[in-house]
């Protein structure tokens, strides 16, 4: 096992009925704005449950970030932040409305010229202060409620960049499984995909031992794997299960599993070129790389995919020598059990062209990845020519 | 799955030569009260590199805190904090140091009249104030590292009891494995006991689907069953177990797997009799309760027994009337491959003896334990009966 700092002050209250108690977790006296995307909060009654929560607070709002949030909108909102002395963030949404939240949080407090350098120059670690934000999520998948990173595009430059800070960690993320009621099926499907893919891409490295780690990600895979399938039920939706999918999401990417190990995001990587080329949503981008990168990886991460297929997936054939691939194949069976594609063809696209594309896009970002930082643009359409 | 609350905020620094780093963790103005037991901390050279590390550091320092840490002791080091006007605590040592520190952090900002009313009434819930806490950890088995729990004695009235509050979490807790290479043998496998029968009593109750936890739990069951042999190696130590064993102690008892689901601390409460009667270590007593306790109550837990068995214990067999037993048979052997007795004969103590001793000790408590309020200590009796 690595040395590591494990590090995460983010309240979690979960729960029918959470939503209320924002009242009691923003200061009385705050000057708080609520900050949301394209509006379905209007239509399932989020908007109405946090506005009568905080009906005796100073509220703003801002809504219409968009997915991938951008940052001249990010921007706007910045404005606001500073026009109206707003000392409190709200981020009533998913990923997007979060990681937005954050740029705010940190571009509002930001000294230089331009709070783009925050993520294009990778200064998040420097980052002094930043305005405090709760969370009332609406969209499991991201695990944005309880981390300390924030993805945000710049559509004007072309770049999409991360940053990190534990300045921007939510003071508290308000988890309440029936917002999930209002979602469709896709969207439950995509939060699935996503969370099984955060947990892989922390998990499937070579290995050092961390059996802590090891069996903690085993545990969150096998819960996605218990209650999938119920989790997409939807008429009526099933409270436990909801229940269950928004809490394994947080925990897939919440630091925990992550620490003390190698960890390799070239699926992600890979995935974000194919969402930004192509619009594919961001769990159907991930879903036609990770198989076919975990075969043309299969030699280097044959140990953990032999533990993966064992323990997992349930692959413990007597031929050794096949267990790798049906590891894999066992692997898509499982999303196309979910209703998720796992090749380019599927949507249309030609895997020969998009590996082109892919690669011609990636060499521009110096694109390189996996533990051990062999994968690059180069080897990225490689994979993708196999997505068919 | 219930509603609950999760907060943690503690940061964990772990890993080979993380004690130097206290230095930049504890502000370099404070003053600084320096916490530990019996001085084995003198004989492997953890005091040594506490002190290098805070030696331009205003160091104060209190030894003596002992096993199941006393009121009378701890109060001597309240006395001691006003005096030297203390504004930092570090407690180098185990669970009953860190148990020690939480109630000085409290005991010194107290306002009342006597501060073991914070214990014996319950007034965790009400602090409003308490020194900040930092930990070296010596011996990992109760957790209390990395969560809001403290557990004191008074040993002039007889009584032992806990309080928590969220005031009292360590700011952070540094965690270096190689601290247990001069931990005997004993210690660790009380250390790997303790850390099982907290994953079960946060576990072992009736279902309500939260599958994220079971698994959770589960995972670190698994973990446990991977790394106890090496761990127990001493000659030499194996660096990476000793990590997975440190590392699953602390994730053991840090909330995470107890949000939202029933917990039954009834062994522990049972175990502390034990301890406080006949001078068990506190993992020992646990081992001669538990078996027992799960046997005794088979029926009213037989759903998760069967989970248990079948998912961490490998009990699959055709029989499913049989499941139950044998899975009860093979948690003992688990401990007793550990070379943990499961019985109060391997003491030399007389079952029906001890049974009656402990009934009269647990009614002066007014018992009642279980996730159903339904273990009392004529219960207890009979379990302990049938610990031979």
């Amino acid at each position: 096992m690595n040395n590591f700092q494990f590090y995460n002050p983010t309240r979690i209250v979960f729960g029918d009925g959470s939503i209320a108690k924002i009242k009691k977790l923003i200061p009385r006296k705050a000057r708080v704005l609520m900050l949301y995307g394209g509006g379905s909060i209007k239509k399932n009654g989020v908007y109405l449950q946090v506005a009568d929560a905080l009906r005796k607070h100073d509220l703003f709002e801002f809504g219409g970030i968009e997915p991938n949030p951008d940052y001249a909108t990010l921007m706007k909102a910045v404005k606001m932040v500073k026009k109206n002395k707003i000392d409190f963030l709200l981020a009533v949404g998913g990923g997007s409305v979060i990681d937005g939240a954050k740029f705010i949080a940190v571009a509002a407090h930001y000294q230089g010229e331009d709070p783009w350098d925050i993520v294009s120059q990778g200064l998040g670690s420097i980052i002094k202060k930043a305005l405090p934000i709760g969370v009332v999520l609406t969209l499991p998948a991201t695990g944005s409620e309880m981390n300390r990173n924030s993805v945000i595009s710049h559509r004007e430059k072309g770049e999409k960049a991360s940053f990190g800070s534990e300045k921007v960690f939510p003071k508290f993320s308000v988890l309440d499984p029936k917002v999930t009621y209002s979602l469709p099926k896709e969207q439950i499907r995509n939060g699935l995909v996503d969370a099984y893919v955060h947990i892989l891409e922390q998990y499937l490295t070579y290995p050092i031992g961390a059996e802590v780690q090891d069996r903690q990600a085993e545990g969150l895979l096998l819960a996605i794997h218990d209650i999938a399938e119920r989790a997409l039920q939807t008429d009526p939706p099933d409270y436990v299960a909801r229940s269950n999918y928004m809490w394994v999401c947080t925990n897939a990417l919440n630091h925990l599993i992550g620490v003390g190990v190698p960890q390799d995001w070239s699926t992600h990587g890979i995935g974000h070129s194919l969402t930004a080329l192509y619009g594919l949503a961001h769990a159907e981008s991930l879903a036609v790389v990770l198989p076919w990168l975990l075969w043309y990886k299969r030699e280097q991460k044959q140990e953990k995919l032999l533990q993966l297929g064992y323990r997992v997936l349930d692959q413990k054939s007597q031929k050794y020598s096949e267990r790798v691939d049906q590891t894999i194949e066992a692997l898509a069976a499982f999303f196309h059990s979910l209703g998720m594609p796992t090749t380019l063809t599927a949507y249309g696209l030609d895997p020969d062209k998009v590996a082109e594309e892919v690669r011609e896009h990636l060499e521009r970002q110096d694109f390189v990845r996996g533990e051990h930082r062999d994968i690059t643009a180069a080897d990225a359409a490689e994979i993708l020519r196999l997505s068919r």
